[in-house]
This record gives structure tokens, C-alpha cells and sequence, in this order.
């Protein structure tokens, strides 16, 4: 294996595969990168088994100067290497595999030559059929995974909700995902959906770092799912994430139909007094904050108390209160996660009992974006 | 006590002094920060003994807008006070301590009470008489604090050498610092120093505090010193160190007077190429790269090898090269420190043997600047 490129899109592509590389691993080949150049591409592969990622630098595009002098492959210890390459002093490179698998990089002056692994040794990604192919948006591929995610649990117990369920049905889909004590759910209209009809359940950090890796100038995004892999393709950029097997509980019957009482405030005003009460509630064993609720006085009261540090309370102003007084305790934090990921503009938040969970949705967009958190008992 | 402030002023002054404080310490008052407010004045203190700064904001700043309604004092948890005053939510706040050694901080509707204690526990600083007093120029203190810090030794065995030396004779400044493997000795010519006479070793991290607690509208510090304190007064910010003690040892007889091979090389170019050696040289056990250096055939190159990961080598691009060939092996880490404080430009490095210590000094400034590394034996 032998070629020249220009590093800057060399190390573009290495960040977008180096993400499912992990430093430690059970498969010690999979803490290294993968570089495969075929007469037309040179291809980077990076895998920690649950998360692979592959990108196709092809010599077709001009910003990457890629010339092959020799087809081949190798596979080189990814964080040592990528290292290396920052480093380098000119704006091309070269890399040329020896018989002894080692590779040298030259750039300059400069002259590395590194140990490597015998490609053949790295395992294969699975091949998945283009016959089971939806689009989707970008932004919106986005927006749903940023929306649901903060609601997977992050405890292994129950392996199936520590990742985000996607159905897709009657044209629509739908995110949901749990840890017991929040819920968030998203549906999104999908066009073009034809009778597409899927139930997946996807680890959580596979859709972080899939997001993570979603390029700008992507607009349309491939999905494609087989029995236990689901793949994306993002421009010259293949995303693999495993599945997580099992059937996700059922948690349309976990949302309220009915409300005893109903506050509506900014996020962003709200959320301020949810972090300045969340310091008191972080210095105390339990984590919790008091909301009570007045609609007859017309208050609502945010307070946190930590015996040893002190107390902290305060009158938030809202846009709209009614129904029954209430008093009710709950996580900041997750009330937190729930605000900023509605961003700007009103909430609704619709209560029925001091124990029972609660609602959070935008008001602008209630019946598509959903979340649920679960009170704590303070007495 | 009770004042309203501008926030904005009030937490850069709380940056200040939490600079002084640590998290953990043997005297648990110091944790703490104290407030102290008279008729003219609020004043902020923070310490860990070694080093406290006081910062004053007088009544009559315009812009802090201080208004007190009654002279006081208390001490606050410095980690939790400054989190609840960064987070609240108008532009103002008032600090009202209570009877029984609680603080009430409000802000628009936001209230928080916090316990504190008795300010009259808190340690007495040192009192400075003013006869001892010198003026530096700001800039020229941070200079010679950067140039020389990066020597210090870390380590506990030979107290005195984990400071920086400062000696003051004859209208001139010298500032020394070595851990034995390397050693930075800067001079500076003082303008109205008179017959100051002094001699002192300044802790290495006071001295990294110091510089980050000048503010850059200072031209002019004031740098007062006691049998065991020193005191630099800094605008409305008083910053003490305590001093070490010991005699600190004769540096001077360690500069060599002659040399066999010169090296002019850009610093930067040359701190690159150092920088590639080092990400072979930190992956074997003894972190040496080597420089062999042959005048009669115009070469200078730069290697390092690590048997488990592979070599590098460069040919150096230089502006001259004289003397005797030379094989000689340092440390990257203080190469690069050395080349880093010296920033742009030009530096001649001379070498008289592969074992004895070498010179780097900037080539425009070589009698006032002037750093020192001692080789590592490979053979």
C-alpha cells in the first residue's frame, strides 16, 4: 500500500472514524485503524463491535489530492497514528506499507516509521441489504435523537432501555425511550415512508456519536436495517451501530390523558430557576426540589433546601396557571435535560398528584413532542 | 453587613481572590471566603496560606455601583457562594448577613440563604511595612514569572528548589530557577531600584498565581518584602506569598564559559520537529530523543525509537552549524519548554560534550535570557 494525500481532508475523515474507536477493548485489533486503498479510494474503518464507522476518501475528489501508487491495506494503532499525522509539517503526506507491516509517513523532513497489523485479521462489517432503505432528514435525524436521548437509562439492568426505540408505521415515526424515571417521546411525519413498517431499538451512545458524526452538508440521510445491525450512510460516510435485542415496554399507556393542574412558563426563565435551585438540591443527599403551585394567589414557588449548606427560594413568573393548588417535589436535573432540549418558547407542564408523573411539552407543538417525568415522595 | 453591588464587578473580584483558595485544606476556615464591608469599602479575601490575595472595591468605583447599608463582616463557602452569585438573575444582587452567621443573597425574585462563619476566625494576614517597597514593570514580571517557572523542581526532597530565586543587587534583577536537570535564568535591568539590596526564593506556583492574578490595565506592581512574606500590590489587589526558606545554591559556577559545537536554529521550527520526536520518545520508557549534529557535512538530525512502536527521524533545517560533530540525548519536555518561553526568532544552543549540560539562549538577547539542559546518558 502506497499514497499521497492532503492531510487536512485525511484528518477530517480519521476524526469521523477515530469516534468508534475505543482505547480499550477486549479485540485489540479494534484499537486500531483500518486503511484500505483500492485504484479509485482509500478507505478508513473504525470499530469498537458495537459502533463501526467507515469513510471513503475517493481519489475523484480534488481537495484530497489522493494519489495511489499501490493498492493495499493495514491496520495501524489509531490514537499513536492519528497523533502522528497532526503533527506533520507540510500540507501533503505519504504513506507506504512495508512487507513487515509497518508503515512509513513521510511529510517533509519528517520521516515516522510505525508498527502495524495484518488487515486480514481485522473483522469484517456486516453486509446489509439496500431493499429495506428509508430516508430521512438530517435536522431531523438530529433533533429526535437529541430529544430522546437524554431519557435512556444509563444503568445495565435493563440493557433494552438503555437505548431509544424507533417505530416506523402508517408514515410516521415515532422515539421513544425511558430509564423508569423520565420519558421522552418524539413523532415525526415521515414522507416518501411508502408502508414502511419497523420496531429497533438503538443503544443510546451509538445515536450520540452518530450525531456527533452527521456532516453540516448533509441534507438526506440513508437508513437501512437488517436483523441485528442498523446502518446509516451519510454522504461517503457509512454509520453501523448494533441493536439491542428484546421487546421495549409498551409506554403509550404511561402518558396522562387528564390534568388536575396546568402551568405554562418560558423554558429558558424556567430553567434558570431549575439551575439556581439545583445548587442547593446537588449539596444535599437527595437531589430534590419543591414546586408549589397556587392558582388562587397566583404564585408558583420554586425552593430547594440542604440542611448543612443553607436554602434557596424563589417566585417564578409564568404566562398561564390554573386548576388545583399543588405541592410537588422532583430531580432538577432531569428537569433541566427535559427544558433545554425544548430550547426557547412556552412549556406546558400538566400535573395530576404530588406522586403521579407529569407532563412537559412545548406548547407550540404538543402533540409531537412529549416528556414525562416521575415526582419524588418528601414525606 | 449589608451592600448591594453590580454583579458583573463583584465576580471578577471573586475571581481574584478564589484564585488563593483551595478546595482542600488543613485549616477548613480557608475554604472560605471573607467579606468584609466598612463606610468606603468591601473587601474580598481568600487564602491557603501559602498564598492570600485581598481585593477592595472602593464606594466610589462607579461602575461596581456599592452601596452600604451597614459595615460587617463574614465568611462564606467560597465553591458554593461563587456558583449561586454566577447564576442569579439581575444585573445587581445584596448580601445581608444575619445575627446568627447566615448570608441572604437576592436577586430579582431569586433568594438563597447560606450558613457561614465567623469572620473573626478567619487568619490574620501579614502586616508589610511599606519602607521595603520596589516598583517592576507589570509586563516585565510576567516575563521573567514564564521564563523561569518552567524550571522549578516538583518535587518535595529539596524544598527551596520548587521556587524561583530573585536576587536584587546593583540595579539589577535576577531571576534563576533549577530542578537540577534543567535550569532558566533571566536578568533585568531595574530603573530606580536605588541600593536595594535583596535576596529570596518565591514559591514557583505563587509565582504562576501572581501572573494570572495581574490584570492587564496594570502597568506598575509594587513589590513590597518581610523577613518570610512577600507582598506584590497590584491596583485594588494585595497578592502574599509566603517565602521559602534556605540559602538557594550557586547557580552561577554550573554556566559553562566555552563550547565546542553551535546550533542556530528558529525556535519554532525547531520546537515542531522536537514536538514530532516526542510522540515516539513518550511511548518508551526513558523519554529521550537524540540529536546528532556532523558541521562537515551540514546536518543536524533529530531521532527518537520506541521498540514496541516504531522511530522518527528528521533532518533540521538550520541557519548555522559549527564546531565538532556531536551525539548528544535530552529530554523533549524541557526542549520544548525551553523553545516555548523563548517564543519567536532565533536561539543559538552550544555544547561542549555529550554528558556535560548545554546553553539555549535567544540570539538578540543572549546575556539577559539564558536556559540550561542537562544530556541523558544512552550508552
Amino acid at each position: 500500500m502506497k499514497f499521497t494525500i492532503n492531510r487536512d481532508v485525511f484528518i477530517k475523515a480519521l476524526n469521523n472514524v477515530s469516534r468508534a474507536i475505543a482505547s480499550k477493548t477486549t479485540i485489540p485489533i479494534l484499537t486500531g485503524l483500518k486503511l484500505s486503498l483500492d485504484a479509485e479510494k482509500l478507505t478508513l474503518t473504525g470499530s469498537d463491535a458495537d459502533i463501526s464507522i467507515e469513510t471513503t476518501i475517493p481519489v475523484a475528489a480534488d481537495q484530497a489530492q489522493l494519489q495511489v501508487a499501490e493498492p493495499g491495506a493495514i491496520v495501524l494503532p489509531s490514537r499513536f497514528f492519528t497523533d502522528i499525522v497532526k503533527r506533520l509539517p507540510e500540507k501533503t503526506m505519504t504513506i507506504a506499507a512495508t512487507d513487515n507491516l509497518q508503515a512509513v509517513i513521510t511529510s517533509g523532513q519528517a520521516e515516522f516509521t510505525i508498527n502495524g497489523q495484518n488487515s486480514d485479521e481485522y473483522p469484517l462489517l456486516p453486509t446489509i441489504a439496500s431493499d429495506h432503505s428509508l430516508k430521512l432528514a438530517a435536522a431531523v435525524l438530529r433533533e429526535v435523537i437529541a430529544q430522546t436521548v437524554i431519557a435512556v437509562s444509563n444503568q445495565d439492568s435493563r440493557p433494552i432501555l438503555t437505548g431509544v426505540h424507533l417505530s416506523i408505521h402508517n408514515g410516521e415515526l415515532l422515539a421513544v425511550a425511558t430509564d423508569t424515571h423520565r420519558l421522552s417521546q418524539r413523532i415525526v411525519k415521515l414522507e416518501n415512508a411508502g408502508d414502511a413498517d419497523y420496531s429497533i431499538n438503538i443503544p443510546g451512545r451509538s445515536l450520540i456519536e452518530l450525531s456527533r458524526t452527521i456532516p453540516d452538508n448533509v441534507d438526506t440521510i440513508d437508513l437501512r436495517i437488517a436483523e441485528n445491525q442498523v446502518l446509516f450512510l451519510l454522504d461517503n460516510t457509512a454509520f453501523y451501530s448494533r441493536l439491542l435485542e428484546g421487546n421495549y415496554p409498551n409506554t403509550q399507556q404511561l402518558l396522562p390523558t387528564e390534568h388536575t393542574t396546568a402551568l405554562t412558563v418560558a423554558a429558558d426563565t424556567f430553567r434558570a430557576a431549575i439551575e439556581r435551585a439545583s445548587l442547593l438540591s446537588h449539596e444535599s443527599r437527595n437531589n430534590v426540589v419543591r414546586l408549589v403551585l397556587t392558582p388562587e394567589d397566583n404564585t408558583a414557588v420554586l425552593s430547594s433546601t440542604s440542611p448543612d449548606v443553607g436554602t434557596v427560594q424563589e417566585e417564578i413568573a409564568f404566562t398561564a396557571l390554573t386548576g388545583d393548588t399543588l405541592d410537588i417535589s422532583f430531580n432538577p436535573d432531569y428537569m433541566k435535560d427535559a427544558l433545554q432540549v425544548i430550547g426557547q418558547g412556552d412549556v406546558n407542564m400538566a400535573f395530576t398528584s404530588p406522586l403521579r408523573p407529569f407532563t412537559i411539552a412545548p406548547t407550540d407543538d404538543a402533540q409531537q413532542f412529549i416528556q414525562l417525568i416521575t415526582p419524588i415522595r418528601t414525606f
